[in-house]
């Protein structure tokens, strides 16, 4: 009974996937730089490439909700910059 | 007609999102300053972060199979050192 309930409190965690993003109209050089790259190395049919940034987060936590909230807090308190950035939030199973 | 053919022409593209994460036992110092930070911010509840790049590329072709080969070749070339990273192609919509 007593392992039962320490099992439980190991699975006292959700893992959420954050992809950053830079807005559509925001420059991106170190995409471009990346692109360049790419095309002189002969792939010719690459259109398009931008980079952003990725985040993979534990939150102690059992109710998914709560826990989406707190990482949506922190990705607008420090990951994200608003001003230039989108971001996502993605429940990880 | 002619319009129909350069609207085909036009829609010519995929689009993939490739997320590149450190393999589980690589240490992620960027990561861990991140957590210190966000610990110090008050985030009692955050147990882990961990930090990874993110693409998006669109590609000139539209047989999904060949433009997600070419995509896996970018990874390997370029975008992703295999020796402590891992990639995921997604295909986006």
């Amino acid at each position: 009974m007593a392992k039962l309930f320490q099992l439980n409190l190991k699975k006292n965690k959700l893992k959420f996937s954050v992809t950053v993003t830079l807005k559509k109209d925001v420059l991106d050089p170190q995409g471009k730089v990346v692109e360049n790259t790419l095309k002189s190395m002969g792939m010719g049919n690459l259109k398009s490439i931008r980079q952003g940034k990725f985040f993979e987060i534990e939150v102690d936590e059992n109710d998914q909700k709560k826990a989406e909230e707190k990482v949506k807090v922190m990705c607008e308190k420090l990951l994200v910059n608003l001003i230039i950035e989108d971001f996502k939030i993605t429940k990880l199973i």
